[in-house]
């Protein structure tokens, strides 16, 4: 209905909970997938409708695009940390001077697309019309549907100059751009118009204004946030003022803490709004202690929000960030929305593409780079089963924008040189360094370890559980990058191994993954033969010389979850295929973020290169979940066959020592 | 390759193993389906390499078409247990003098494919082409095509009258059946032919008999089953001969266990055959005395079969069963053949037809009737994860054909009334039904109980070990018709309840299945609301009336198992809408089976009747599978409600019996 109405670009009230689109339909027949959070296909629109009919309050966040690329880095890690308080979506504003529909990893289109597609964020893209030819928006819609944006936060924009006038056919208010958007993409996205309690700054009248936001409700929008405002009777008032005049979709009002002297001067010009008396008393007097005005910029959000969400017209808040952390997340702390144990809906974050929201099975490899999987698997049509599907996906070595923003360490060259060694003499200098990473103990510089090129984030909770078992590993060359406990039956509300739905349980077999000498790996296979069929293994070096027991080259699921009323659900898996895919990337990431640390021919970078051309990648999966995780014990096995040969092979010469001679740095 | 050789008719070579057909090809693309058995893909031929090849020893049986239905009937069920002691595979033989090609329930065609369909066995279907157009014979192979068969043993059949002569353009020997299948199926049919160890009959001499069956290994057939004979050292000089003039295929000895005096001579007769002197001897004596001539016949087999089997000449062995168990069993047994602990690939018995192979998941409501499940879904185009798919499939008021004779009681009317009552008189009297059956003690009359109308069979051994519970509560009218108690991980080894490869674990949801009165609903209905989210349930009367809880319809896994190096599997589901489909046959089976035996109007049609009208039909899920089962707790809380209404509702009248007062028989 919807769609048709659309297509012939009348009007039409599109605050109903439609949910027709043919995307959604097609989504729902691919019946191999349990949906465990409605949530996951459900539109935005949808998502307020259900939230707000079950009296549950929610938030949302603003930010601005970043000037520069590490800016951009730092705001993108900012989304995984506030992603992580339970947002219902995050917005991105759009400042037509700073090419924001470009490919600049700085563009709000990217910005926005970044956070959709690889933090997983529900995400809003604002849009300006204003001076825009028709083409143009179009041409940015387009782009935003093709990078899986789903909604838009339809503005008119500034007038770039004093003299502006409207134009005849051209975009002139909010209106036309709704209007455009439901005529060019039916029923796609989900649009968001801007309402100004205190009336907009150019309109003749408020009550003038108030017409006008019925008009854009009446082009299609589907929702409203209000500009800020520093009184709850102020934005009480309009609510009711637009429910008079008959617009019945949610209404959020725009919440600003207010966070220092300067940026509370430079909003209230822009916004051209007044500033009350009562909170100009108390700011003056401490406008040089930015402390100070940030904890009443706190307090007095927190009053002002309580007052909005007990008059029962406020179904979620939505708050003006600044691109700033703290003021934010200590309000929403205080109000008790911030959600400080976020449940997993499956273990890794799932990405709020459309077409991504249905996956539900990866492969275990990336599971410390979701980033560098996503990407790279994003021109997939679907996503089978956790195997390496579309063999036209771009392989490490062909990936020219690799170095895209959001796949770059976090960490400087001189703070990676100082947690991985400015020089290294030896093999064993590159174990310790792995070593420290594990236990979070200093280096022998005297630097924590906080990341390694496989991991850029400290060891996860649930790897903790591993490692003493690690550490002792780890120092004699067995460099782990990937690893989980088995888990027999925990609780899904587990809140360090819990996902999924309540009453439900997980399972994990025991995982483990190393680089390791050939050595080593001579050893240990001589060792895994008495694990037969209880471990699989894959091992691979970097030419693809590749040695397995997996049956058939089927992958092996490795984390799954039982939960009430539903099949069971399989979100990681071992695949043999995508492991091939994965070695390229693990291995390139010794010489692209190592080994390029340092100087041509020099030592260090021979060093690591030595271990990428010769050491191999190994994976093992304990098969035997419920009985206690034998893996360290064929590590165990294979130290032992090293220090003592002879008891296994009695005609080899027992100094076996003599085969590391010929490696670098020794 | 095969294929392009067949399709121009030239001549081949087909004993290669070749697995090439493009429905093999298509089934590898089902990325979906762990394939937790090779033998399930695999074509005869395939199977036959692969245990040749493990120097694992093999038997096959043979069966003639019945003459009557419930001969027929009998057939089916001897398929089932015989089908038990794992046969690679059975053959049914052809008759052109009993329309053998027809959908008469007694016909090879039939038969053959009830054993594929609906018992699972891989199966041969003889062939004879002496005196038949072209044209009709690949009408029958077209039609074995689309039941699913895929071996056809090629024969030249006898003459009709005395007076054959050779055709110039029909079929003259089997060669030319082979060349024909070739010609118009390229190699979809595996071809097995007959060997002759003294010659054929009919042939000028041994050696001319051997040519000719070299031709048909050329044209393009795979194996060889030889006719029966009685000394060992016949079969082998036979293969030795046939090695001799380059036949390279699989030899299997046709074994002819001598079962009775006449028997023995009537197939002698037939098949032109001496029997040695050495045996004669033994017989004449006894040959009065059945149990002495068929424990002589069993020794001699016994004695034979050790003798090929030594030879290292002889991968299996080929049984001329003569449509009866015990004297094929006991040397198959004697020999070590025979697998006395079948090892389940899934809970339910995995149909043979290749479209079906890779069926992987069904609703667990027709686990006691899984004939019915294949026969409503037989029409399918692929097996959608348990749910019912094809909403064109035969509802079941529309199963004109329902009767067909496989799915037909295995007991006469006289049995039923005397196991499930010459005369009902109250409600009572069939809950006492119910209770005989799961007891398996005699009933009023002094009649076990065997079978009931959603049961042909006794009580499952895992039933069992709920048959105390099962009592209790049958007792009280809640009718139980389908259960399995929760599992938490056994072995999939275990007797029991196990199923798939070994080193695997299995697991269970509690899952119990009853009829029972709308007044036990009410109360059962209040107790649920207590087991939120523990207990799935789904209740709907005849009506189709329906409560549940399942999460948007979606199925439920109950039935899982986890193994080395592979997905996870879950063959059985509680799927909430396929129960829609089998409530209509869960209630007509009560009318058809059961009401039916007795007079129109009378008070034993009309009990059965009010219970058809009235009763609903629930099934319960413990989603908590490593707790205890609440689900006995849930009926007993029941129970107590209605015992005790005045606990739970002070308001209503503490005497409730009184709303059993317009129920017949009371």
């Amino acid at each position: 209905l919807a769609n048709n109405t659309w297509r012939t670009c009348s009007k039409s009230d599109s605050s109903g909970a439609s949910n027709s689109g043919g995307e959604s339909s097609k989504e729902s027949s691919r019946s191999s997938t349990p949906v465990l959070d409605t949530d996951r296909t459900d539109r935005l629109r949808d998502k307020m409708r259900r939230r707000t009919e079950s009296g549950d309050h929610w938030f949302s966040l603003e930010f601005f695009p970043p000037r520069t690329a590490s800016g951009a880095v730092n705001l993108i890690s900012r989304f995984d940390r506030m992603g992580s308080g339970g947002p219902l979506f995050i917005d991105v504003t759009w400042h037509p001077a700073g090419d924001p529909g470009s490919d600049k990893e700085t563009s709000s289109m990217m910005i926005a697309s970044t956070a959709v597609n690889y933090c997983g964020l529900e995400s809003i893209l604002h849009l300006t019309c204003c001076n825009q030819t028709k083409a143009k928006i179009t041409g940015y819609l387009s782009k935003a549907k093709r990078l899986g944006l789903k909604n838009i936060m339809a503005l008119r924009g500034d007038p770039m100059g004093a003299d502006w006038e409207e134009e005849e056919a051209g975009f002139n208010y909010a209106t036309d751009l709704v209007k455009h958007i439901r005529c060019e993409f039916d029923d796609y996205f989900d649009i968001c118009v801007a309402g100004y309690p205190t009336g907009h700054p150019e309109a003749e009248s408020y009550d003038e204004d108030l017409r006008h936001l019925k008009e854009k409700m009446d082009a299609g929008a589907d929702f409203i946030i209000t500009q800020l405002f520093f009184r709850a009777d102020t934005f009480l008032k309009f609510v009711r003022d637009c429910r008079a005049i008959g617009i019945t979709c949610p209404i959020l009002p725009g919440i600003f803490p207010i966070q220092g002297y300067q940026s509370l001067r430079q909003l209230v010009k822009l916004s051209k709004l007044e500033v009350p008396d009562e909170i100009m008393r108390v700011i003056e007097p401490i406008k040089d202690n930015d402390a100070a005005i940030r904890n009443y910029g706190i307090e007095q959000a927190v009053g002002m929000c309580r007052v909005l969400l007990e008059s029962g017209e406020v179904p979620g808040l939505h708050f003006y960030t600044l691109n700033r952390e703290v003021a934010t997340m200590e309000v929403l702390r205080q109000l008790g929305l911030w959600n400080e144990d976020p449940r997993r809906t499956l273990p890794w974050a799932v990405s709020a593409h459309p077409k991504r929201k249905v996956e539900d099975v990866r492969p275990i490899f990336w599971a410390s780079r979701p980033k560098s999987y996503i990407y790279r698997t994003q021109d997939w049509d679907d996503f089978p089963n956790g195997r390496w599907g579309n063999s036209s996906s771009p392989a490490f070595g062909e990936l020219n924008d690799y170095y895209l923003f959001y796949l770059k360490s976090k960490s400087s060259k001189d703070a990676l040189l100082k947690m991985w060694g400015e020089e290294l003499t030896s093999e064993q200098s590159v174990y310790e360094v792995f070593t420290s990473y594990i236990t979070a103990q200093p280096n022998v510089a005297g630097h924590k370890v906080m990341c390694l090129p496989w991991n850029d984030d400290p060891l996860a909770p649930e790897t903790n559980l591993l490692k003493n078992e690690l550490d002792k590993v780890n120092r004699r060359g067995v460099l782990t990058i990937n690893s989980q406990p088995s888990i027999n039956g925990k609780p899904s509300s587990d809140p360090i191994v819990g996902w999924g739905p309540p009453g439900g349980y997980v399972f994990q077999k025991a995982y483990l993954e190393f680089f390791t000498s050939s050595e080593n790996v001579t050893a240990l296979l001589k060792v895994l033969k008495k694990y037969e069929p209880r471990v699989n293994y894959h091992i691979v070096n970097v030419h693809g010389q590749n040695t397995t027991n997996a049956h058939d080259m089927q992958p092996n699921a490795v984390t799954w979850g039982i939960f009430p009323g539903r099949e069971i659900v399989q979100p990681t898996v071992v695949d043999p295929v995508s492991f091939l895919y994965w070695k390229d990337e693990a291995f390139a990431l010794w010489i692209e973020q190592w080994a390029k640390l340092y100087e041509d021919e020099s030592p260090s970078r021979m060093i690591i290169k030595y271990i990428h051309d010769n050491y191999f990648l190994v994976n093992l999966v304990d098969n035997d979940f419920p009985l206690d995780n034998c893996l360290w014990q064929v590590i165990d096995d294979m130290f032992e066959l090293l220090d003592n040969p002879q008891e296994e092979q009695p005609a080899e010469q027992p100094n076996d020592e003599q085969s590391d001679k010929e490696q670098p740095g020794k």
